[in-house]
């Protein structure tokens, strides 16, 4: 990435450090029984030792505001907090501008066309949150990674990034904007181009990670949450439980849907109804209302297998004791028994505690990919997207972030740090006992971490290309 | 079904008649090239002759308002045109009273339930639009005994359709209300009980239809739309291209989605992935913007796969130019070569031409289901929803066609059958080559059925039970 990129490695009392050095055996989780905050189960852990259960008083607020010099408007402001779950801050952060230069040679050949091509034709901007489970490693990874593989999933469209429509064909150092009839009657645009390299590069991100944790002897997994600010839009993907809004003054619009065992209930049942076998047969893939015992055989009780949508009643069989593929319900829900989370990065290690039975069949690393045409609003000074981990949002909802976003920008037009400010504004928010801003009792025991992305000057400060 | 029960069987000049009685022999589909309009590819059919591609000027429109005797105030009104694209209409309706009665013993002691509990505890409305294809066997056969599966799968919840949550155990006679704390904290209502019998519902009917048509030698499929009235709710169940929406003074509302090759792309995508032996060689699971030639081979040209909603490029392989699992655009699209839709009922038969690939693997019988709270709704006399198949909606966008009603019903307040010359005019407005309603030239080539539910006086009328 260009000069200007910045990364923040979130590790206790401050930003930097290399990537945690000791080799760690892979983390069994514990007994499939939902336990209540973390994502991640803990087993009989090695590695960094986590503190026995969420701490939070002592936990100090790092406020991280994007390097100001490189990024003098769109920087977007950052605000973190260390949980101190475990001893590294799992959540990690990246920020910077995004410099897509001319690839005439395709991207095997790299190196000669760092020196022949230097030029830089599209200038984007990005934003990620990861929300690291299982130790801190495979979001620092993240945070280290995915805008590289970025960079080169757009480089390598080339012209197509700027072509309308984009070609058919794009072979080489020639373009040929042969066959255009056909990409203009399936509609194909430009922005389907970059959400399939947003696609592409947590794929490829999700492959580094797997070959550097193999290498090192490391674990862990993250969400990802990726906002890209180019030629006009925005585009948010996420892979995980992370979340962004977009807050206007009239308006909460939310840019990310969750994925959790719950969201993707049906394609980890259909998968599982597939692929018998991933199963083991140690898990049922049905639903109940909740875990059956030997009292329910023979009873008829509620279900739902991967085709409904609605709920039924069947004959409780012995098979249907099994423990259940997901099991629980809202933050309590788990993946065989395991984890909340059904997108993110790494894990491929990841099994359920003393078995053979592999999370990562179930996990994708595919985000969805959402688009907000920055052209098309009329923005306001005060229109921001807001980008959090989970952490903020189990305890504020969408509506309660507008009103504090609402309620702190319009006081405070004359402070340059306003928006890092609300950033810090917000994280408190979540920590406050009582007296909180929204007059209501809340605490996050998790890790959080916040940007806030002023949209006006990026919509007015942003040539595209 | 109880007294007041109405099908209909649109046969040409009019209702009534068998099932078409000639065995035919499977029908082959014509090779994999789309073709201008019939949702099925003509092959070299067998069974009753099919006129040379369609005819329009001499079809008589059939009007069939409901029975109004046994349906006095919710019959919703029906009209119905037959394209002459075959000797029998493929478009099949059904509508008439839902009588739900206690089910004391189970559904296998039907017969003696029959006599012994005979009262009816629970009254809803269905109407049910099926658009045949591969013959009219299919939607004959659904019109037939879709409501009779519907039925028998809301007696079997029995009393879990009264209960408030319903309990999550319903065990023989006794009816224990067990454990409602796991189905309040699952948020599991009585709709999503009714949810689950419509999709079990046409699942049942799926495989009744298979028997049927396995064991007279006929052939074919239909697409299947759903509305069931039923204690305060409106469900929709649709698996095809047909079409519900609501239509108020200020508001249309899609009370339906589409199901078609393209619509369901990345699920069908997947399912060849995971089983790629079900294309046999023959086919490519991968989407280009055209057929690939052998001149494309080592360029570079835009490409999806199931994981992608966005597109990316590829560079082309000898495996590309095979012909495309999904083919062609819009209404062009197929599945196969083949088929137009990518759900519906029947089709077990059916496959490519000339090769043993079947298409039902990828064509699912479940419906997504969606439901209108008509309580929560201020219902005014002019609300209505009008369901109708696909060729009401391949000429009039839905916004068309709450014109042509917000225009119709207010001028028509004192016609008794005014929701009856409705559906009569909005078909009529699909058969004008100038001088339409809209203004604008608009020939549908396709069956044409169209049902107009009022739903003031369904809401007012409307015991529940």
């Amino acid at each position: 990435m260009s000069a200007g990129w910045f990364r923040r490695r979130f590790l206790p009392g401050g930003p930097g450090g290399p990537l945690p050095a000791a080799p760690r055996s892979p983390r069994p989780r514990a007994s499939p029984v939902p336990y209540r905050r973390p994502r991640f189960l803990r087993g009989s852990a090695s590695g960094p030792a986590a503190p026995d259960g969420p701490r939070r008083p002592d936990a100090r607020p790092v406020r991280c505001p994007a390097r100001g010099r490189a990024l003098p408007w769109n920087a977007g402001y950052a605000e973190i907090i260390n949980a101190e779950k475990s001893e590294f801050n799992e959540d990690q952060a990246a920020c910077g501008k995004l410099s897509i230069r001319r690839c005439e040679f395709g991207p095997e050949e790299d190196q000669e066309w760092l020196t022949l091509c230097p030029e830089e034709f599209l200038t984007g901007h990005y934003w990620a949150l990861f929300d690291g489970h299982g130790g801190p490693a495979a979001a620092i990874l993240a945070a280290n990674t995915l805008h590289s593989c970025l960079r080169r999933q757009l480089e390598a469209i080339g012209e197509g990034m700027v072509a309308t429509p984009p070609p058919m064909h794009l072979s080489g150092r020639c373009v040929c904007p042969s066959d255009p009839q056909f990409v203009e009657e399936k509609g194909i645009r430009t922005e389907d181009l970059v959400i399939g390299a947003l696609e592409n590069a947590f794929q490829e991100c999700d492959e580094v990670i797997r070959r550097e944790l193999e290498a090192s002897g490391q674990v862990g997994g993250c969400t990802a949450l990726v906002a890209v600010s180019l030629k006009g839009k925005l585009y948010v993907a996420n892979a995980g439980d992370s979340r962004a809004i977009l807050v206007r003054r009239d308006e909460v619009q939310p840019l990310s849907s969750e994925f959790t065992p719950e969201t993707e209930r049906q394609r980890i049942q259909q998968l599982a109804f597939v692929y018998p076998e991933l199963l083991a047969d140690e898990f049922t893939r049905l639903e109940f209302p909740r875990r059956l015992k030997g009292d329910d055989l023979g009873q008829k009780v509620l279900f739902r297998d991967y085709y409904m949508s609605g709920w039924s009643y069947k004959c409780v069989e012995k098979s249907d004791l099994k423990y259940p593929l997901i099991h629980g319900q809202g933050r309590q829900a788990r993946l065989l028994g395991t984890l909340a989370v059904s997108r993110g990065l790494g894990d491929h290690q990841l099994r359920v505690l003393d078995t053979n039975i592999h999370l990562k069949p179930f996990l994708l690393s595919v985000p969805q990919v959402t688009v907000l045409d920055l052209d098309q609003l009329e923005l306001q000074e005060e229109d921001v997207v807001v980008m959090a981990t989970d952490g903020l949002w189990d305890v504020l909802s969408n509506e309660q972030v507008a009103q504090l976003v609402r309620s702190f920008l319009p006081g405070n037009r004359e402070d340059p740090h306003r928006f890092s400010e609300l950033a810090k504004m917000l994280i408190h928010s979540t920590q406050a006992k009582d007296g909180s801003p929204t007059g209501e009792e809340q605490v996050s025991y998790d890790d959080v971490s916040v940007f806030v992305i002023p949209l006006y000057s990026q919509s007015q400060g942003s040539s595209g290309h």
